[in-house]
């Protein structure tokens, strides 16, 4: 990977930072987040300013250009690859460490007195717009929006926003109608007394009206922005997609129903002015509902009396409940995805002793196995297929220029994952070819350990989901050793790879507490530069526990596995296992064998299925 | 305990609160919180303001009043306290429980439009304003100040506020000077660019200058603020107490010093006017530093622009982390600690089964065999001595009306502490003088897992204690239980018991990394309503861990326990320990033995030393 080299683009930002074309005032800095005007994870092309600018083109990241300086924030999953991707133009600023400054604090320590910093208005969400801006007004600066995106201005062969056919879902995959889906939210709104509900996350787009798209790679979803009335559906959308029969059948545009129920379907790009015609017109106590995560152009539209803002929406944490319909789909999308690593890893078995198998070439490979199955999409993220070193890059995706070769002397690493029609999927194996030494297995076996101890936790309802981050941390602290990411994240069902409003991590975040139905991951890793990653990643269900007592009659959760692929047996010393622990790689191995194991004489593929038959051969523990 | 009958003290603050001699406008609520103007927690009697208008006297609670209702809000350790002791005027919301409103939330929905919520400026802390003040008005309503403190105007026999003489500690007891202390300070101050430190909690006026006093009951504070400037310093205190010889010497008030170590001392009550000129006479960019939990009242004597808020002021982080001088101290403080409870034990082993043994006769006895050791002062708190059911109140305190037999049928749980002139002492043991059943030996076995998981705990620099919480559970939420408070919290150098910055609880609050010297509580529990309650509290001191490896060179920690008081075995049931857990009681005691041991053959203690033998004989698990 060399750096882009990014001295003339630069020179031209800083221009335009000057221009009156462009700025009412020059602005000293300006400011390139990460997301799009949806505060999207995952962007289209045109969306990846960023990268553009930067070089660094990791899921996480923002640009700062001042007139003197420019500097990258990101955090520990990308230090390595940003260092790589950029060129001496840029500082990496090191989240998560202690001497790193917040972007604010390094903002006024650089900018002359009285400077103005811009940013596009659309892309900041408005809880970030009002830190920022009132850390910088207490230094004497100000935060200005900047109406045209300055690196657009700047990005001549910017590729088109994407706008891409629909799919519909029908009950059997969403369990629920996307008017039972409406109904269920305006009692929401009912109960916390909103006239309006703004809907700006692309996901939550899609799971409202039960569609899917594939506007934004990985990410099934589609250009979009939804207002929701008490007796009124606005759906702001472009392109000929809405002429799709199927698209028009589902979404009943040409039956005749309660009005409360007619979508009234709008451009794209008119729902600045109709939400500022709704902020307009709203008699006192009409509140609007909007994620304080929306764009800092949407929140202002709505005048701040009227602004009913929280962390997390009601279809954000509805939609990450599951339903038994959705259940199901996860159920079956994580048996198909085990047979195609059990492919896989059966292939790589005989292939890469032979030296031809590069990171590149496995992970088409992987993608090869998965479209080979039922309801197959596409890919949910980048591939991150490393081998050795390029393991410790924590979201490494390999390119030609860091292609490495697999080999029976060092660690393989696969992150990867699939949408299916039915859910989505996200599994970490570290694989060993030849012989792991003891240190390699020793560190196996803590990181194993900690991903047992978060699957295996039995906890009280309530509970949120960063309390048990030291779980999967604990047999790692106990010998000095750490990762530097968070345990999980919420999972999507045929939807982000990536979702809130749970997840398991040491940063104090305000999660909400993990319900029965909700999916997330659970993936400790030990990493060190230079050498080799370890990554032991299920994507899990929280489910009822039942316990001996039940204090206070909370009730008391755990997890189900989903991901039912094995864990290399090969890399473990069975002697650091507890028997507790060992007991659950065994039956986790058995469920392995006895679910995918069906499913692979199913399908007929009898070497994967001596493979797994020989991974899942039970541990025996030296007493 | 009976309630207290409220009715006609609520009629007279109703009137008051209507009342324009006291009042610019009728107010519609009143809040009552629980602190002083200081925010302390322990408050001296003529501030029980929220015991006297509501009979519940817990050491955290809000009282409101408005016109038709009258609520408290506490926290799980005081559910069954407070509704013994309130009549039904008063409405227990139970802070924590999911369906319980905030005070802002209840507030709303019970006031008439347009209401006014008064409250004494120099009670509630600033951030506390800032959020309610927030709320209320965009719920249309108003925090307003009331100067007067409305309690005191219908409480006939408000007690005088102490003034009681000051103790000084030289440098044996305190390791720095408090010169050494300014200078500290002072550098801290020039590093965040501020000119002015305003000092309000009480331990760190007691902290900074080195003097102890005895106005507030268990903590042995003096009521006074400082304010440091670059060059001066102002104590504001009241009374005779600057008059004593030794108190004059130690702050060398008398002698010809550089003017930047003089100190002004100034009328306790002259604080507001002097930081009101302080903060008229500000030049731009001179910053004043204050608690972001300061009185509103100080902090709104200086103007917006020039206040420097943190939640945790230098002197809190400081006092924190305890050098070598209060280390040693407080090590020798818990050995003298520990020789006065096994004379407890010793004696209460010989006396409960005569039956004439009450939980205030315990307590009694505790306190004298305190008070015979070398440096007691006071108690550390109101010892919480339970037998059976009143153990389930977790911070129960006995008085006549409760006041339950010591017996050989019941679990006794003691929870007691002291201030010695060298250390603070906090620690509970349960204890049973008869025959524990197998379901009680099994709650106090998970109990003792999770002391030792916490305690046994090694974590890299840098991590927060809330991040060790769930360690404390993990083996009462496999059976589904648990227990409703903090897992430790930090513990003053003869200072408050509880004190900030550091802690360990599952509640997301902003604590700061624990470091080495810093000294913290472990003390999970579990407890049965109605029938008995069971603790385990040690006072640990964070030291650095040796560990097999070392990640990014960033070092462990873990804990050494300062407490060396022996666990009763005949509660554990060994066979729910791991070797490892057992290992950890067989030494803990073995150290309880050697140190303890030495100190009682010492002082001629020889019943008690035979008791110490015998009760810290090892646990043979059975394999």
């Amino acid at each position: 990977m060399s750096p882009k080299i990014t001295t003339e683009l630069l020179k031209q930002l800083r221009q335009v930072m000057k221009n009156p074309k462009f700025v009412q005032e020059p602005v000293q800095a300006y400011i390139v987040p990460s997301g799009d005007a949806h505060q999207s994870e995952y962007i289209a092309p045109c969306d990846c300013r960023r990268a553009f600018i930067s070089g660094f083109d990791g899921s996480a990241g923002t640009a700062i250009v001042t007139e003197q300086h420019a500097a990258i924030w990101t955090d520990g999953r990308y230090f390595l690859q940003a260092a790589h991707q950029m060129d001496n133009n840029w500082t990496l600023m090191k989240m998560g460490l202690k001497d790193t400054p917040t972007q604010e604090d390094w903002l006024v320590s650089v900018l002359p007195e009285g400077s103005k910093v811009g940013v596009d208005p659309f892309i900041i969400p408005a809880d970030q717009w009002k830190r920022m801006s009132k850390a910088l007004r207490s230094a004497g600066h100000d935060l200005v929006p900047v109406k045209e995106n300055l690196i657009d201005t700047i990005w001549t062969d910017c590729p088109q926003r994407p706008c891409k056919p629909l799919i519909t879902l029908d009950l059997s995959y969403t369990g629920v109608s996307w008017r039972d889906k409406i109904v269920a939210l305006r009692s929401k709104m009912a109960e916390r007394k909103v006239m309006w509900f703004v809907v700006t996350a692309l996901d939550e787009v899609a799971w409202l009206f039960n569609l899917r798209g594939s506007d934004v790679e990985y990410n099934p979803v589609f250009f979009a922005y939804a207002v929701i009335g008490m007796n009124t559906i606005r759906l702001f959308i472009d392109g000929d997609r809405m002429m799709d029969p199927p698209v028009r059948e589902h979404l009943q545009l040409d039956s005749t129903l309660e009005p409360e129920f007619k979508i009234q379907v709008m451009p794209y790009g008119s729902i600045l002015s109709e939400l500022q015609a709704v902020g307009a017109g709203l008699s006192p106590k009409e509140k609007v509902w909007l994620s304080d995560k929306a764009s800092y152009a949407l929140t202002e539209a709505i005048p701040k009396a009227y602004r009913y803002l929280t962390p997390y929406t009601p279809i954000c944490i509805a939609k990450a409940v599951k339903n038994a319909a959705e259940t199901e789909g996860m159920r079956r999308a994580h048996i198909k995805d085990a047979v195609a690593l059990c492919e896989l890893f059966t292939w790589l078995e005989k292939e890469v002793p032979k030296g031809t198998v590069t990171e590149i070439i496995a992970a088409d490979k992987a993608e090869e196995f998965r479209s080979q199955q039922k309801d197959f999409v596409e890919l949910s993220f980048a591939t991150i297929s490393s081998t050795g070193p390029n393991g410790a890059i924590i979201h490494y995706k390999p390119v030609p220029e860091t292609n490495r070769t697999l080999s029976v002397n060092e660690i393989y690493l696969l992150d990867s994952g699939a949408q299916y029609k039915d859910g989505t999927t996200d599994v970490t194996r570290t694989m060993h070819f030849g012989t792991p030494s003891a240190y390699e297995k020793e560190c196996f076996t803590y990181v194993l350990k900690g991903h047992i101890a978060v699957s295996a936790a039995i906890f009280p309802n309530g509970t949120k989901g960063h309390l048990l981050d030291s779980f999967a941390r604990s047999a790692l602290w106990d010998c000095g050793l750490d990762y530097l990411h968070g345990t999980g994240h919420g999972v999507g069902s045929f939807l982000n790879v990536h979702e809130g409003p749970c997840g398991i991590s040491y940063k104090t975040f305000a999660d909400e507490p993990l319900e029965a139905g909700m999916i997330v991951s659970d993936e400790p890793g030990y990493y060190e530069d230079g050498s080799f990653g370890i990554r032991i990643e299920n994507v899990v269900l929280v489910i009822p526990a039942e316990t001996k007592y039940n204090f206070k009659n909370r009730g008391s959760l755990t997890f189900e596995p989903l991901t039912l692929v094995p864990i290399q047996t090969k890399m473990i010393d069975v002697n650091l296992l507890t028997e507790k622990e060992c007991n659950w790689v065994n039956e986790y191995h058995q469920k392995c064998r006895e679910v995918v194991g069906a499913e692979l004489e199913r399908q007929g593929r009898h070497e994967a299925l001596r493979w797994l038959l020989r991974e899942t051969e039970p541990l025996a523990r030296v007493q």
